[in-house]
């Protein structure tokens, strides 16, 4: 069955009116591109929250216990600024932490700028929900997903406690 | 004196006697091929545990606080599925993260298969014993030890507390 | 207005005037030698602790909370022996991670020496403070400030909650 994807905008600005979410729209269409890839995949939930902890993680607790959606990502708030929470707000929730991701996604975004290096984001498992956070820039999610992109689907299997994709051979 | 060196297989089918653990056993000989370089080191314990958390607990805590070997290889638990709790057992047990073996341990990994991502591998320091998640796969720990040898012995002798260890000159 | 830095050398040996500090002055020197890319900055503090959690933690904190300087750069004690505990000192007072720093600065590190692994070096953000453990060698603030330089200056204005540099373009 299809992969399941929720897509969390954080933006002060995004949430108050005062700008337009650039990212988000940008993320549901960067998911849609994949879906095959991914062995069909949707996104089924979108919203946008200000960078504070609560509301963040309020959302984050619906959609990964209630709705039990496969994949949230966050996109923003992972920066150095005084607002930047996501990181912490995802933490917080995080059962298992899956720093592999990080890497690759750290790895392919130096690619592109050194201020890569100030994503803070963090990513991990919920349940069986994967959460991964993205960089607020509209660029990020199509960085971020190419890295992870040859191993996700693998992961999303795994998620669903498919046994036979527990060790697979290496290439 | 020698490096001493217990080895942990983690894994329910093992644990059952529903497969052969082909993990340990490969484990074992790595080791005994590395002893040299690492300058003496022989594995001291084996055992097999099934994939739950106060079970592989138990025997890293026995190992460490009173049997008091030099290093602690798991093999196993360190992927996406429900089961897979190896890293948190560990990282309840760390007095002390290791992230840097971590890192050439991925990075190596990444060269062999781009599903290296989804180890979620931890690694760390309890007492005076280095404890090192590995994966599963049989082939990871030669692969893993590879990564890792060229600075093992010296942390093996920092963990002693050998001061003259401590800032090793830049080569 | 300039970046405040402020210098902790972690040592047993310099603590006790057993020996020099060879690390400190050295840090200071490329403090200034980069003054003018971080877009002015200065060292306003230093001083030396031993190899104490709670010496290093009380430091820490007066330099964060009461001083707010902008960046304290800690040295020694990053490494695997008993008594080194800066990484655990300074996790024990971060509100925020940032993984990306202690990333490149690895990267770098490897490149001079495989013992590079061997730090176990933090890095977060206190209140408006960015704290970075480095390594105890002599040389190695040097190479770490290196890695971290493309995107350091940003990083202070993101402390500082400038707006503008929320999210930069990518080049
Ligand atoms: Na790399």
């Amino acid at each position: 069955s299809a992969v399941r994807v929720a897509i969390l905008t954080v933006s002060d600005t995004v949430a108050s009116g005062s700008g337009p979410d650039r990212s988000g729209p940008r993320a549901v269409s960067v998911v849609n591109s994949l879906s095959e890839k991914l062995g069909g995949a949707r996104v089924v939930e979108t919203a946008v929250v200000p960078d504070e902890v609560e509301k963040i993680k309020d959302v984050l607790k619906k959609w990964s216990d209630i709705d039990k959606v496969d994949l949230i990502l966050t996109l923003g708030g992972t920066g150095f600024t005084p607002r930047d929470v996501t990181p912490e707000a995802t933490k917080g929730l995080l059962e298992k932490e899956t720093p592999g991701l990080l890497y690759v996604m750290l790895q392919e975004s130096l690619k592109v700028t050194p201020f890569a290096i100030l994503s803070r984001a963090a990513a991990g498992i919920r349940g069986s929900t994967l959460i991964i956070n993205m960089p607020g820039n509209p660029n990020a999610v199509a960085e971020c997903m190419g890295a992870l992109m040859p191993a996700l689907k693998h992961a999303m299997k795994q998620l669903r406690g498919d046994k036979r994709e527990k060790n697979p051979r290496h290439v």
